[in-house]
Formats: structure tokens, sequence, C-alpha cells
């Protein structure tokens, strides 16, 4: 186990109804909110009012910025520190997915900072204050609402970038399964297998000794597992969607990286697809994780051997390992099928034309490589590409 | 899943040679701290020495109150109640395992108290302020460097009364598995058996849907029974002290427990019974846990029996889920014998003649009960000390 710092003091308030208490908890920080949101759904869905009914029985004064999009852009967050400075917000409220959650973020690093917010996101600087940060979290993904993490997509170029620093971990994490009941269900499976990547990313490590990590990302890739089907079959099963919610925190708090390091590759790999199409992020996972791991399960078997007996159930063969990894590649790649998500480029209508230029962004880093357990550069990452045709 | 609240925001320094930034962390929050611990152990491992260090290189001032005992006494926390008053003490640091620390909590939480702590203890008030608690722990078994949870015994009656609030939990836990090498045998299997039991008593519950939390409690549990013989074979290891360690902090920082009403029942007999006769607290439950699970297994036969598979590898028997259960018990019975410890009164030299004053004081509860997962009356507990006869 490697030495490590973990700190996760996100307040979470978590169930049925829990999102009228939101006007008491920003009270203790701020009189004043930038209420954050994408589209319509959380009017339609009665929540935007409650919100407000909340917020106005405590006393607290709100504006509002609504409109962002899935891969949350770069100008919307420049809108929102912009707003945030003139009207002189104490308190951003972020009432969505990860999408809105990290666009919130964004804005809550860049009001204090007096450049171009993007420079964080290109490592030119580092955050160092930040305006307190609230969640009502609608979608179980990105496990942004109790994250170190935040990734923005500048339309110049259609970067997408991400920072890592607990600044940006949220105070307060209000999580209503209730809220999910009306996800749709290919986003109901994008966030699924979003959660399953943040578990998978951490699970593959090169660090021996991890008993506990390795149990716990395994407890939370079975506990999605099993609840995945049910929540697709009745939308409204509370218990099952509780699970997945709760599952999402876990999964990216850190808490199951703790004494591991984590691959990422992945996540990299898929963010530059991404962020040229524009595709959903749980569903690009789906297409690279199993090309990620057809590519890299030699490395180590036994890692993946485990994985396919302790999360798919394959029936455990000493005297083959290799057999029972694939088997465990081939039955996650089953199990996002059977949730109705794609496992080729090719069902993402995404052509093999921009390939070079995929793989030359993504190992734009000091090492000119991309990933921990396995250290791939441009080749390797175009040879996923390639397996995930 | 019940609805809850989680804030779990103590600041996890883990690994190797963490103790040395001990003098920075404090200087965050104070200039002039409180040592508290135990007796010689810290001097002559060289840890005072090292604390010490690097509190001076900080510029941290500070006074020291040792002597703290197992089941920590309240007429040592009232000596540091008046000695923090006297000196202006604004931060609390505890070096040592579980008693050290609730001790120090206690003191934490008296200094801003105007009357008597113990009014805590006795449900008579509530704590409202806190100085600031460091731990840097030394002994794997209570969880108290982040838990929400404080044990005191009051040597007028022998009383020991616990207090539940989140205001206790430390700002700081440093952790180095290095500095539990030196812990005997005994002590360490006390602490395993610690651990275990909040993992246990948070596992037996009347809540249904909770995949999630049993996956994670399971993991959790597996880990300790398989890094427990390691350290108790070579206790210079430092992959499984470090297994142990950190098994100890997740076992009792509320996480394992969200959405769930845990029993505690078993803690607070055993809570008499050391009381009572000063045993290891860790030893008490090796005897208590098994009585009571052989009392209590038919009111959840599954969950039982799912813990006999899980956890302790029993052949999974849909037909004869009573002996799958029993097996389980069985199975923890030997463990602890494994390991080490008493799982009888009679090992521990405790006779008979005191149940009935045990069993009086244990119920003496609004209720007239102990325990969620069933509630036991008084003739109850009497029925569980004589199985653990």
């Amino acid at each position: 186990m490697k030495n490590f710092v973990f700190e996760s003091p996100t307040k979470i308030i978590f169930g049925k109804g829990t999102e009228s208490v939101i006007g008491e908890e920003v009270k203790k920080y701020g009189k004043k909110v930038l209420l954050h949101y994408g589209g319509g759904s959380i009017k339609k869905s009665g929540l935007y009012d409650r919100v407000i009914d909340s917020l106005k029985a405590a006393e607290i004064e709100y504006v509002e910025l609504s409109g962002v999009q899935p891969n949350p852009r770069l100008s919307l967050v420049e809108k929102g520190i912009e707003l945030c400075r003139k009207e002189n917000v104490g308190y951003i409220l972020a009432v969505g997915g990860g999408s809105v959650i990290d666009s919130a973020k964004a804005i809550a690093v860049g009001v204090p900072y007096s450049q171009s917010v993007w420079d964080f996101f290109e490592g030119k600087a580092t955050p160092q204050e930040i305006l307190p940060l609230g969640v009502i979290l609608t979608i179980p993904a990105t496990g942004s609402e109790a994250s170190n993490s935040c990734v923005i997509t500048n339309e110049e170029g259609w970067y997408k970038r991400g920072i890592r620093t607990d600044l940006v971990r949220p105070k307060l994490a209000i999580m209503n399964p209730e809220l999910t009941f009306t996800l749709p269900p290919f986003q109901t499976a994008c966030g699924i297998v979003d959660i399953m990547s943040h578990v998978m990313e951490r699970y593959f490590t090169n660090e021996k000794n991890v008993d506990l990590t390795d149990g716990l990302c395994e407890a939370a890739l079975k506990t999605v597992i099993k609840n995945a089907p049910i929540v697709l079959k009745d939308p409204e099963d509370y218990a099952a969607r509780a699970e997945i919610m709760w599952t999402g925190t876990i999964a990216h708090n850190e808490l199951l990286g703790t004494g591991r390091v984590g691959d990422w590759a992945s996540h990299k790999i898929e963010h530059e697809v991404s962020g040229i199409y524009d595709v959903a992020h749980g569903a690009g996972l789906a297409v690279i994780l199993p090309a990620w791991m057809k590519y890299v399960y030699k490395h180590d078997i036994n890692q993946f051997a485990q994985f396919a007996v302790r999360v798919w159930g394959v029936a455990e063969d000493e005297e083959n390992l290799e057999k029972a990894a694939l088997e465990g590649i081939k039955k996650m790649e089953e199990f996002f099928q059977s949730i109705g998500m794609p496992i080729t480029l090719q069902e993402l209508n995404i052509p093999n034309d921009r390939f070079e230029e995929m793989a030359e962004k993504c190992v734009q880093t000091p090492t000119k490589t991309v990933g921990n357990f396995v250290e791939l550069g441009k080749t390797d990452v175009l040879n996923i590409l390639h397996l995930a045709v």
C-alpha cells in the first residue's frame, strides 16, 4: 500500500425528500447563490420550484444560469464567472448531473482568480481559492458530487481537460434517488458505465497488497451489476436507484483509490473521442474500456483473472488464468450490451479518419504517454482505437 | 436504504514516516497543544521524540498529560480539562490508541463546557463546541481516529458510557503502520476483534436493500481475516499491518453504516463486562459476540447464512440455511481462538455472580432494552451472559 492523504469532507444528505433542506444548508455559507443547471428537466419535474421555495424560506437571494450542456463548455463557465462577480454571489448551487456540477466547480474556482480559468486546465496555474459549492444531484454517474475532479471542454480546438484538487470537493451533496426516476434508459446506462469505469480505473493498478481497496472496488462493481437491470426494468425502483446513486459517489470520492495508483488511460482516450464527437461519456467508455482491457490484460493476468472471478462470477481456473481473464472481459461487454450500451465505435457512428489526431492529442503530456497501469504511447492509443472499431 | 446524513471530514495522512508532518498540520489550528498519551511506550519507541521535534520545528508550544489507561477514566479527563483551561491550550493531540483518543475527545468537548463533562455521557447535555483535535494512531482497533464516538468510564460506580456526535471527529489522523510493529500479539488480536465487531454491529440490521454496504462490510471483514494471521506471525509485515490499520478506520467512520441501523447490543453488553472487570474491550467482544449471535440468529437466518457464505467461505446450502448460519458462527469462534482470543467468560476469569447487576445496568435506557437488530430486555441480556460462560 502506498502512502496517501485522504480527505473527503463533503456532507452527504441522502434519501427521500432531502432537497427540501437546501435553503437551511446554504444559509450556513452565504446570502446569495448562483443557481446553475442544464435545461428544462428540473422545471418539468418540479424540482426547480422546490429548490426555489427552500431558498426563499431561508431568505437566500439567487441569480440563475442555465444552459449547461453535456461535456460542459468553457464559454458558459466564463459567463458564470462574470455573473458571479457582477452579482456578488457567495455560493454556487449546482442542480443536475456531472456536467452541471463540473461547470459549477469551474465557475467556483474561476471567480476568485484574476486571469483565465482555462489556465488551471492547461496546468499553467493551480487553484488556491474557491467559492463554497453545493450540489443537488439528479444523475448518478460522474461522482462529481463528492470528487476532487472537474472536466471542462474548450470549444476552441475541442480540448477536454480536467483538474484534480481537493479544493473542488463540494461542501454539500443532496442525493435523493427519487430524482433519478425520470432518467431515460440510455442516460441511466451511461451513468452506470461511468460509475463502473471509476472503479475499474482504480482497480487495475501495479500496487500489490491492496486487499481492502480491491474488496471495496469489487463490492461497488457487484452492487451496480446487480441493480442495473432492476432500474432499467423498473425506473421507479427506489431501492435499486438508491444503491446505484450511493455507489456512484463512493466510486469516485477517492476512497477506493487510497494506497494505490489508478490507470486512467481509458478516461483520457475517451475524452479525446467525446471531445471531438460529443458522444455521451458513458457510452464512449463502454467502447474504450473493453478495447483497453484486451490490449493490456497480459500485463497482469492475475489481476484480470481476479476481476473475472470475483466481479463477474467466472469459474476459478488456476491452470488457465488467461482464459478466465478473457472471459471476464467478455462478460463485461455482454453486460454493457444488455443495458443498451455500444461496445464499438461503429455503433457510435465514429469513423476511423481522425484516430491519428485523437491519439496525438491524448499523449500531449510531459512524458508523451498516458496511463499508469500500462504506460501507453501514441501508437498504443492508436492500436486501442483500432481494437474499438 | 434508509435516509442518512454522512460527513466524515477527518484528514487521513497514511503511511511510512507520516508522523513527521504533525507540527505543520497542528500549526493550521493553534499555537499551543496538549500532548495526551498513555504510558512510556511512545517514549521507548522514539515516537515521543519525533513528535516533540516536529512540534518544535513548527514553533508549537505544548503541555503534556500522560497516564491514560485502557477504559479511559473520567478523573483523568477532568484533570486534562483543567490543565487546558489553565494553560490556554488550543489543540489536543492524542498519541496512542482508542483509549487515549477517547480521553482526548472528552477533554476537547469538556474545555468549552462550564459544567461537568459527564453530563454529556449521561445524556443531560449535548456538546456544542469542541477544541480541534488531532491523532497519531498507534493501535488499530477502536476506529476512534475518525469516528463520531467517545467512550469514558466513570470510576464512581464503574459506569462505561459513550457519546455519539460528529463534533468529536478528529480534524486529523496520522496513521503510520510501522508504529504498530511493536504491539504485543494479545493487543493486536484485541484490536482485530474490535475492528471486526464494528463491522458486524452494522452488518446485522433489519434494513433490506443494502447491497453496497453489505458488500463493503464483507470486504472489510475478509481483509482483516486474511491479514490477521500474517501480522501475528510476522509483526513487522508492513503490508498486512497497513491493511488492518486502514480497515480499522473504515470499519468505524460510519460509511459502512450508511442507510442502515446497526445493532450495538454486543458492545453495550461488553461495556458492562469491561466496566466492572476492566478486561480488554476486544477480548470481551470475542466472548460476547458469539453468544449474542447464537441467541439472535433465528431472527434473520438469511443474513446469518449470507455472513457465513460470503465472509467465512461456508458452502452455500439453500436447503439448510440454519446449518450454514451456525457454521459461520463456529468459524468465527475458531478464528478468534486462532488469534489467541478467549471465547468464554471463564477464560477471562469472570464469574457469574454479578450477571444480574450487569444486565440491569445494560438496559438502563428509556426503552429498558438494548440492541436494534433484536431488542433485548434484561432477561435476554442475562441469557446471553449465561451462553457466554
